[in-house]
């Protein structure tokens, strides 16, 4: 479906590495997919499995991805605390958001950001179950929002405010109506079936259960934060 | 990530086929994975290429996809209109449907429903652009809500509903509580910038440029479920 009404589709890339969240970039992409070039860049080019378990195709290697993006977007994962500490995907990121028009990202895509060095000094927010984390991977004023604009920065919350987050980068790059539209098509008219979505409103047995089922991962995420921060100090 | 406390868990089989909208299954499958076994099925086990033009494996064929299912699940998409007068796939959906604890669908994947007769007789609903096409496939009352559950059938309205359909169906599986974990999991708490997620709340302007931009679509739709209509007369 190509509804863009510009000579030249703007172009985005999209850090795609095994164990990312597929709903944090699918919702974004669904909507972006109609007014833009959109690439799926993994490292080496090979397809890679979501932590849902799904198998698929990236279109990109960091060596073939464009070099000068409108767009650059990191989704998170159950894999975030690891790829974050991988030094060729940072300086990967680095070399494209360096140049990039914009630079995104939703959930704990922000980690990554935050260790490759692209928020000191901004604004952003993450998955709430990781605000503690992205304060360790910078100097980043860590914010509880649904999506985050400063400056040239744009982030989104956890996994599902990639809706949200993708049709805010959409009107940036291409105008509110454009926006409009693609919410209009996409039936984005939520009726969420709970008061469930973020600590701030959940009740006090969900947040227990949720916590018991995280402690392990934001355990792992706090050490591999701190083992961020350690090496950014040394680096200095 | 498995959070069921299941002794086993349910299953769920996808219908995978080329075309159709990678947001429509991957907003479900994101809360369903962590508590149920989730197949995805297309027809000869080949990968698909979803609508935004993205390459995924399927991990299921016609032949290999389990009998008896907890849920058989129809999303949507850009090639809905054909896929539901290809009579091996109408045929398939019929096999599992008629076995399955649940029927389901979001977005256009009720018109494939429809074709396969599974929806004589029930209330449903689909994407706003194409309540006129479902109603033609099949003695179905079609409404217009987020999520529709008529007894053993649940359809959710076009794409971005499959958020609110997948948690309620993970509900009706486990239970209220895992539904509101899931939700919190995914930090559901949407903020959607505008207020043009459905022709009822719309402004005009939106409303006119996406009628034109689905023009060619809706005819070519409304063309192809008049074909079904005629089938399943004959057939009768």
């Amino acid at each position: 479906m190509d509804m863009s009404h510009e000579a030249k589709r703007p172009t985005i890339a999209i850090l795609f590495y095994d164990g990312l969240t597929s709903l944090d970039f699918i919702a974004p992409h669904q909507a972006w997919c109609m007014f833009a070039d959109v690439f799926l860049v993994s490292k080496n080019g090979d397809p890679i499995t979501t932590d849902s378990g799904i198998v698929m195709h990236a279109t990109h290697s960091f060596e073939t991805c464009p070099q000068d993006l409108d767009v650059f977007f990191v989704p998170g994962g159950m894999s975030t605390f690891e790829v974050m500490l991988d030094p060729e995907t940072t300086a990967f990121v680095r070399s494209r958001g360096e140049k990039a028009k914009y630079v995104t990202s939703v959930c704990s895509g922000a980690v990554i950001l935050g260790a490759s060095g692209l928020l000191d000094g901004y604004r952003a927010t993450t998955h709430w179950a990781t605000y503690d984390m992205l304060k360790l991977t910078g100097d980043i004023e860590v914010v509880s929002d649904r999506v985050v604009v400063d400056r040239n920065r744009m982030t989104g919350g956890g996994v599902t405010a990639g809706l949200d987050f993708g049709l805010v980068v959409l009107s940036q790059l291409l105008g509110e109506q454009v926006g409009k539209n693609a919410q209009l098509i996409l039936e984005y008219n939520p009726a969420p079936p709970y008061n469930t979505g973020h600590p701030s409103v959940a009740d006090e047995e969900t947040l227990k259960q949720v916590d018991a089922f995280l402690h392990g991962f934001n355990a792992h995420g706090m050490n591999q934060a701190l083992e961020v921060q350690k090496r950014r100090a040394l680096a200095a």
